[in-house]
């Protein structure tokens, strides 16, 4: 394992007071137990949204705290769930009268922590369970798993909730959010969780790993390696017949790289993936290239399709600042 | 060799075809020859910043084409000098009457090409060679090479450009910002170039290459693997040695993701950075931590310094609206 760190323990520690340096315009750091709030406290009766889940997915969520998306988010150990205590005082810190919504991706973990802390709280509180992930069947036992669709969430409720929204009009949008946006994901490499020291999985140089998770775990397949073109024709086709989106309704088209994969390849797959639903009559009415949703080290990449309306793209477009998303402010 | 592509000879192609889809609100792609434009053409009398180099550095230079940064940058084939007809059709296609100035990295072929064109042109035009990466010695038959502090120089330059500056001033500003500015890098491991099909260096499991180009080029020393904060001790002393920054002078530092090193990491050497010249009195006035100057697939950091002064700290901070860096607009 070839990483730059001090220690396994400290990594995260670390990690985190470099995040907290490099953004305290936007943000700050809470340790003992460790959360990341804006600096400016919410206006009174604004919902309060927070989201968390395990690290090694940076910049998701830490970098989307800010004006215009979260107001807090708390960072597990490495692929783990944060612990409530961490959830109970990010609530504490940012609640201000309008309630709290929790946008949790789903996993068993972290689904279980926010929800042993929604039935604590004396305050209104709701969760958007994000299930983007259309590599497992709608009906997988413990449900789809949320991967890079979750920043489309928190981007249209966050510009919402600034906005003004009341807590129910954000879960009610959240879901409504969740619904329209479909992910699948593919992997060249596995990632090396730090503290395991070595690859998550194996897999040999003339294979990928179809519709992996971004924790490394197997997708529905291990397929021989092939062409751009035909990787993005799998991905997508799977993505449209879940969404199946009507000729000439405007949707984002995000290409989510998993960390190691070089930025020129991720748009060499936007093109691909924007030609694939422009055959079809879909008009890519916004788009977003780039690392936001990572797997730590994984080599890959996912694509996720958002079916947008006119609400959604006004709230899509809204000012956001914050350390990974960034425009109108 | 495991890449997203279709083939080696179009990778470059549609990978610029995706880039120009997913900015076309900002920028425009020109292809036979190939250079990348802002949308809006330069006001009358303003100074045409024009950068260019090798791809595989993305998002360097053409993630930065757009409001007060680059007017156009040049693509080359990956890891080779674009060629004069792009810089000559890019020279017509954004100079209006405020002269040219190219911000060239240090490179035996792109300071040529650069300078036949120079030679041919009718309108007025400079160079600012950029010469940051301290990892050669200052007398080293070509100079020093050109790295991540490039974008240092294209951002303040070009704040300088939108505000009126003329092609002199610029040109001094631009030299002025390069002598300000230190980088040094250290390579985990090798990229792999496509057309080379293999990595370009080889290293162990235990060593770091210190030193390291941005094309992969060894560097000063194989190093046994050490601790983040030794490997931060190492980059910095040097880079501190030679920019001798003094107590109370504001910096900007910035921690570059050389391609395959998640954001966890690059934080930590940002936090140790960052303590490292807090320890020497030294105030972190403006920071940027991410994958700006990549080397294709290379896992690998540098840290660069820029000292600046109460003007680059104003041009640092004015609005830029790129592909790769937004605020302000």
């Amino acid at each position: 394992m070839k990483k730059f760190i001090n220690a396994i323990d400290t990594l995260l520690d670390e990690s985190l007071l470099g995040f907290s340096k490099a953004h305290a315009d936007i943000i700050q750091l809470n340790t003992q137990p460790h959360f990341v709030r804006r600096i400016n406290p919410p206006k009174p009766g604004k919902v309060a949204l927070i989201s968390g889940g395990g690290s090694g997915h940076e910049p998701l969520h830490i970098g989307f705290v800010g004006h215009g998306m979260l107001d807090a988010a708390c960072p597990g150990q490495i692929f783990t769930s944060p612990t409530p205590d961490q959830m109970l005082a990010a609530v504490q810190a940012v609640e201000n009268g309008g309630g709290v919504l929790f946008i949790v991706k789903n996993y068993a973990g972290d689904v279980m922590n926010f929800e042993i802390v929604g039935e604590m709280l004396e305050c209104q509180n709701a969760t958007v369970l994000v299930s983007d992930d259309v590599a497992l069947p709608k009906a997988h036992s413990t449900g789809r798993r949320g991967v890079a669709g979750t920043l489309i969430v928190e981007k249209i409720v966050g510009a919402a909730a600034e906005k003004g929204a009341d807590l129910a009009t954000c879960k009610t949008l959240g879901d409504k959010v969740n619904n329209a946006t479909a992910s699948m994901g593919v992997a060249l490499s596995s990632c090396t969780v730090p503290a395991l020291g070595k690859p998550t999985f194996n897999i040999s140089d003339t294979e990928m790993e179809m519709g992996v998770g971004i924790h490394g775990e197997r997708g529905r397949e291990t397929l021989k390696l092939s062409s751009a073109t035909d990787i993005v024709e799998h991905l997508a086709s799977i993505i449209d017949e879940e969404l199946k989106p009507k000729k000439g309704q405007p949707v984002l088209l995000h290409v989510n790289g998993f960390g190691a994969t070089p930025l020129m390849e991720l748009y060499l797959i936007y093109d691909l993936a924007a030609k694939f639903w422009e055959k079809h009559g879909i008009t890519i009415a916004r788009s977003l290239v780039g690392n936001y949703t990572t797997s730590i080290d994984m080599a890959g990449c996912s694509i996720t399709l958002s079916v947008l309306d006119e609400e959604l793209l006004k709230l899509w477009d809204a000012p956001v600042h914050t350390a990974a998303l960034r425009w109108g402010c």
